[in-house]
């Protein structure tokens, strides 16, 4: 440690001397002496200069908005040779969403079902133009190819919110979607979507609280009911599948590790109209069946307010709550709100059937948050997965062939052939119910025959089609070791 | 589904009759009539009553203040079959501390490193005596042999904090310690700690948002490094090896997954003594060519004041940091400073040499929070795992031959033989410090001769003796696996 103790009486010395005779600016001082190489006085060239326009002798520059399905999947296919990526998002992953609803119960590691965007296209943090900015888009400048970007930075006191501008050749707004209240009023302060991971972490930590809670000495046997009461208003196949994995918890690892509350735990699930309403009607049944099997009560109701302990529905009737998750399907965003462009109906960005904003210059969108124009003659197509995952493939392709032919640049793509225009085909809904159960329907739309099954077989496919999406060999692997130790030694309970 | 609309109807409409005539108090009225044999309206017994002093034909109860390596220790070791258990902590697992440096860079997963209560000591949840209740203790009342409590709620609205009281046979009280900050203005508030699961994630949140935030266009050269600029403060095993598994992280992932800021990121750790002052001189020196040829700069001084972007030496150096975690040791809690019983030397909870406090009946202090009182002549031991966790065997080994004797009961134990004194006996110190490096001490004491080593064999000695000790089957087999994919795959880095 000589060498060590030395050098440090050296530099504090040293220093203190410096501080005798001038003022230090410089911060880093002390640190640059300690070791030469690591900070340089001198003022590097700025390195951010290409973010504004691109020159003709530059690769274009595809600015990506988001990072659900569709974006992602755009920048997996994009060709890396020919254009710059730089992507704007608040999260620097991609959610696994259908297998979200598993994490909240502990059946999946949150990090099973999230992507980092690192991985999708590692391009985005090795290449020298392409970029990934955990950043709001603010404002999206049409008329000068540029769109307006703020920090995200969740309240840590380490960098004031930070504004700038982004030019872009071509502009794909894959924004998503946002989950719809209609406007009842305590959605957004008392109940909890299922979105987003911090979702899936924030209802995890509230279950094992009100678990913990209500194994209290002195709290009331209604008291109890209440905070072991989860209801889930809406019966979509997040809805539903969330209430599946939430009563298979209560089966197999509430009774075994909170015997003292067991008989307390309910989970309800409200819907307006049919749960499932896309599926074919003899698996419905079968869904119904099988939840009210295993101890979810179907209330058909409408809410009509919600309060911090209880929701009231349109009848009058005070459902007490400790639990609420809310999952009554998707609207536009306020971002996508305020763009002054033709929208399709629901408030959609409207597209053609090329995915391209028509009105303006190489702007296309994707996703939930993009819907066809009325004149194309096309039916808004529903907000899955699927359709957003099947456009960015599309629109990766297309973007691709463009570039080859020199169009890549900025409102250089004028009357070029742009092919095949985008058909949806669908292949089919899936959903699980819990208790290796699930429903498979490979219809093409409602109205159409084709094959529906339901039950082990189905809970099996739905397993193994999951396990080979999940989008990278690390997150396939943990996906299959969870539920491997899932079925081995049940479910985690630490509420970290 | 036409039973569910019926029943549905006829519920409505069966409520909407009440409604009309008379007010309706009970608020599951509802749902209770949907599933009329989920919600009684019977008052049940009150269930908590036990917690009252138990009756001389009640089997005893131990009731066990915290979860750390003591407790959970003393938790494991009792006889359930001779007293009830009662815990009270405010989280509901235990943390595997030396681990826990490496879930902050992703190496492990959080929850592989936390170990839920009730697979240590399975009781807990299923015998209708035994509990566990998240809570903070609030009042020891000694003369009363009570303990007062109230319910942690972490700000979630669900209920409000509860207070109730539990009497004890037996109360062991294992509240560990705190970190100290030594009156250093601002640490509290600007610095992150490295005890619990919830600091490791605020590491890791922070570490990866200053990574994406660096990256921003038009940040200044200064402000990037800056935010880049990670600072350990204190040079125990817990600082030494974060520093060592945060270059590590540098080294092998943001080098390649974040290459446009690789060149910016520093470690600093600072320590105003020797860095690992337990171990062996030989192995200390090792450990600084190892940290220093990693990258990490060693600086020696102390830390006059903390604000909330740079710290300031005594010497009056300013060192800005982006990241900033203080690990220089800890102090008793305030529940401790506040009992008024006898203390040891540094403010803990004096015990004899049988780990009792003394002054008072059916009280005993094992872990960080006790320390041997100066009339044993013993010197007060480090606040090291193992010293808690040898303290917690012996403990339970002691309760349950007191239980077994008779002496169960509050009052009931006077003059009853103990048997064999608490004796340490220190098996070794390992430490990692990062690219497949360790240092194992296996001497009883710094001035002893003994066996120490350092390299690559101490590192897989060290490694094989954690996962031996990794409390569960199941998180032994997730840390093997998570060890297997950080060596395949490299870390996870979404920032969930």
């Amino acid at each position: 440690m000589a060498w060590f103790r030395k050098l440090t009486q050296t530099q504090v010395s040293a220093l203190k001397k410096q501080h005798h005779h001038h003022h230090i600016n410089h911060p880093f001082s002390l640190l640059s002496y300690l070791s030469h190489s690591h900070y340089t006085t001198e003022a590097p060239p700025t390195q951010y200069a290409g973010l504004g326009p691109t020159r003709p002798e530059e690769k274009p520059r595809v600015v990506v908005l988001g990072t659900g399905w569709a974006g992602c999947r755009f920048m997996k296919g994009i060709d890396t040779n020919i254009y710059d990526v730089v992507c704007v998002s608040p999260r620097n992953h991609m959610v696994f969403t259908p297998l979200l609803a598993s994490t909240c119960v502990g059946t999946l590691e949150f990090r099973s079902v999230a992507e980092p965007i690192g991985r999708i296209q590692p391009a985005i943090s090795r290449e020298p133009g392409s970029y990934f900015f955990l950043s709001n888009c603010t404002a999206i400048d049409i008329d000068n190819h540029m769109v307006h970007c703020q920090t995200v930075t969740d309240g840590v006191d380490t960098l004031d919110p930070w504004k700038f501008k982004i030019s872009y050749d071509k502009l794909v707004i894959a924004l998503g979607a946002q989950p719809s209240t209609f406007g009842i009023h305590g959605v957004e302060e008392h109940a909890t979507f299922l979105r987003e991971v911090y979702h899936a972490q924030e209802i995890r930590r509230k279950l094992l609280l009100n678990l913990m809670l209500s194994d209290m000495p002195g709290i009331s046997e209604e008291e109890k009911r209440r905070l072991l009461h989860c209801v889930v208003v809406g019966g979509g196949p997040t809805g539903v599948e969330f209430s599946g994995e939430l009563s298979d918890f209560i089966t197999k690892d509430v009774h075994e590790r909170y015997s003292h509350v067991k008989d307390y735990i309910r989970v309800t699930l409200i819907e307006a109209n049919d749960i499932l309403s896309s599926f074919d009607d003899r698996l419905r049944q079968y869904a119904t069946k099988q939840l009210t099997k295993s101890g979810v009560q179907l209330v058909r109701g409408i809410v009509k307010d919600v309060k911090s302990q209880k929701l009231i529905l349109n009848d009058g009737t005070e459902v007490p709550y400790g639990l609420l998750v809310w999952s009554t399907g998707v609207g536009p965003s306020s971002l996508v709100n305020s763009l002054t462009i033709p929208k399709s109906p629901g408030g959609r960005i409207g597209v053609d059937e090329w995915l391209r904003v028509p009105s303006v210059q190489d702007v296309f969108s994707i996703g939930d948050c993009s819907g066809f124009l009325e004149s194309t003659g096309k039916p808004t197509l529903p907000a899955l997965a699927q359709v957003a995952e099947r456009q960015g493939k599309y629109l990766a392709i297309l973007l691709n062939k463009i570039g080859e032919a020199g169009g890549g640049h900025a409102n250089s793509s004028n009357g070029m052939e742009l092919g095949q225009p985008f058909v949806y085909r669908h292949l089919g809904s899936m959903a699980t119910i819990g208790r290796y159960k699930a429903l498979v329907d490979l219809r093409q739309n409602k109205d159409s025959k084709g094959l529906s099954l339901a039950g082990f077989t189905s809970w099996f496919i739905w397993r193994s089609a999951y396990l080979t999406r999940v989008i990278s060999w690390r997150n396939r692997f943990y996906v299959a070791i969870n539920w491997l130790t899932t079925m081995v030694f049940g479910r985690d309970i630490s509420r970290i």
